[in-house]
This record gives C-alpha cells, structure tokens and sequence, in this order.
C-alpha cells in the first residue's frame, strides 16, 4: 500500500453520547409535544425551551415555523404526506437528541401509531410524549391562526378535531391541562418532570 | 375571551440564535467535506468533530451512518433520490446550525448545483465547502468499501468517478489534498480555518 492510500487512516476514536453530554452537563431527550391545534403546544414548547435556556440547558424548538418550509417543504397533506412529515420530524429530533441536546416538538401528531414510531427510534427514557389538552371548544375559541373557521366552513378538510380523528395518547409521560392552568405552570411542569428524570443536572 | 382561551398567551421571547451561541462559547456552521469515494471525507470529518469535541466546542457529525438508515431510509439511488438526499441532509445540518453547533458533513455530493442550494440555505459564513481531493487512482487503491471493484465489474452503475461524473467545487473554502497529507494534517487544516474565521472562540 503506498503512502496516499495509507493517509487516511485515522487511530482516534469517534465522540461518544456520554462525551457529548458531559461537555453540555446534562441530558437528553425528545420532549414531544402533541394535541389539538390551539390547545397550546408551539407555544408551551416555547416557554420549555426558554426556561431550559435560561438554566444553561442546550436545548432546540422543532415546530411548524422551522420545518414546514425546509425539511417537509415537499409534503402536502395526503395522508402518506402526514405519516411522512411525522416520521421525519422524528428522525430529525433523534439527530437532535444524539447531539445532545433537550428537544421540544410541538406537531398535532394525531395518531398513536405515529408517535409510538418516533418513542421506538430512541434509546428507552429519551422520548417524552407530553399531552397538551384541552378541550374542543376552549380550541375553537382560540382558533389563533382562523383555521377552525375555515375547517367549519369547509374551506379545509381533514382537519384533526372536525373532519379528522385526533387519538388521545394512551401512557403519555406528562398530560398538560391548558383549560385549567396557564403557560406558565404548564413549562414549570415539564421542568419538574426533567429535574426528577436527572436530565437537568447543570441546576 | 375565557381564561381557558387566555392561557396560552405567553410574553416571555424565543431564545435566538446569538443566545444559543453565547451559551456554547463558540460559532455555528456547517462543514461540508465532498469528494470521491475513497478521498477520505468521513475519515477527515470524524476528526474534525473529535479535535472539535476536546477543544470544549459542541460539534456534530452527519454521515452516512446516521442518515441512510433513519431520514432518508426511504431514499434509493434513483437521481430524483440522490438529489432528495442531499438536500435533506442540508436541511437538517441547517437544523442543527440553528440549534448551535459545529457540524461535519461528509457525503460524495457530487453536483455543484446541489451543494450550492445548501450554500443557500445558510447566512453568509455559516456553510464551508471543503473538497476533500484525491486522485481517482488513489481511491481506486484504498477501495474501503470494495465498492469501486464492483462499479469496475458492472456490479454498481452510476458510481461517481467510474460512470457518474463528480463536479469539483468552483470555490471551496478549504482544499484538502489526501493525496499528500494525513488526515491529522487535513484535520488540523480544517481547525485553523476555523479558527481564523473566529469560530472557536473558547480555545
């Protein structure tokens, strides 16, 4: 062998997860927020990942606003378009969580199927499925981007809560009551669940 | 408006990409390594991202290991597919950039059009191309996969480099020659720009 094929040879080894983690102090985890539109995940998710910031937690937002027109920008809404918008979500969170860092989703997700998909790619204990509920009507109320007007209307179908089923998670890690209780209490709550996993070792 | 419908307004702000990076110590880009099978990318990459993690900076590594059989395992060889595959892992690494962290990329991408959309997909600074530079002869001889043996023997068609063609980059940030360096000389060229530009500002 000459010693231009020999140049790439390389006797490191590869950053492992826990090395990763240790650099950043805590752990890691897909925390995936899912419920109807208007319940208040996009905005809970926010709160999350401020609050996780502020304690010098590295942390990222997956939403509608950062993967909509990138990632999924070739996704309609068929249903293979909806499965695959999931499980792309999914996989880009596990890339995410295998960086190292905490991870808020907030997606309607309305299958069970779907979501249990996304719990299976991590490693035991990483996915946190939080239920954000509310009720139809406290969402209807909402309505903050007018799309249960036009679902209403007709002027979109296979609107998840209307024309399209929403399935109730069945052992979510956390339920959220956003009828009750306000964002505020609601990200307090996630955090307490965090601190009691050991994934906020840094505070 | 109810207090249920009021509940999920929130006043605090988005944690912004200047506050991610002042948490790190450290810039954001995406280091994307191209180059012909056998030019030594993943190689290189991998120590960049190892020599990244000890100087303390929160570094990532995208390859074909954690992306072939997860985001893109729907993806075959066809040239819509390829073309599908890169742009995904642009998007994603932009993911990743977003949430703060030094990321190498290391996959053929053998058409300039296709890289120049990730270019695109970044602010001005934050994609450095490196054209990772190898004879074919070389690669022909180091051969990792024994992949070049079987697009000789007509086992694999469309292999870049025997009958698909490989578009050198234009302008790359970096040029890395594995024809006459190790890749702890490449790795530590990759470093010094890095640093140069100001990237590392925890070292």
């Amino acid at each position: 062998m000459t010693a231009s094929a020999d140049n790439i040879t390389w006797h490191e080894h590869s950053v492992s997860n826990e090395e990763r983690s240790s650099l950043n102090g805590h752990g890691r985890a897909l925390i995936w927020f899912t419920g109807l539109s208007g319940a208040g995940k996009s905005t809970i998710a926010n709160a999350v990942d401020f609050k996780l910031h502020q304690r010098r937690v590295h942390s990222y937002l997956l939403d509608g606003d950062n993967v909509r027109h990138g990632l999924n920008s070739n996704l309609g809404f068929s249903e293979p378009d909806r499965i695959e918008n999931i499980r792309r979500i999914g996989e880009v969170g596990k890339l995410l969580v295998d960086a190292g860092l905490i991870v808020c989703s907030a997606f309607i997700s309305p299958y069970r199927r779907d979501r249990e998909s996304i719990r299976d790619l991590l490693p035991a204990g990483q996915f946190i499925e939080v239920f954000v509920k509310a009720s139809l009507e406290t969402c209807e109320l909402r309505d903050p981007k007018g799309l249960y007007k036009k679902a209403r209307a007709g002027e979109i179908v296979n609107f998840t809560g209307i024309d399209a089923p929403y399935e109730i998670p069945d052992k979510p890690e956390i339920v959220l009551d956003s009828d009750l209780f306000n964002v505020e209490q609601l990200a307090e709550e996630v955090l307490r669940f965090l601190s009691a996993r050991g994934l906020l070792a840094t505070e």
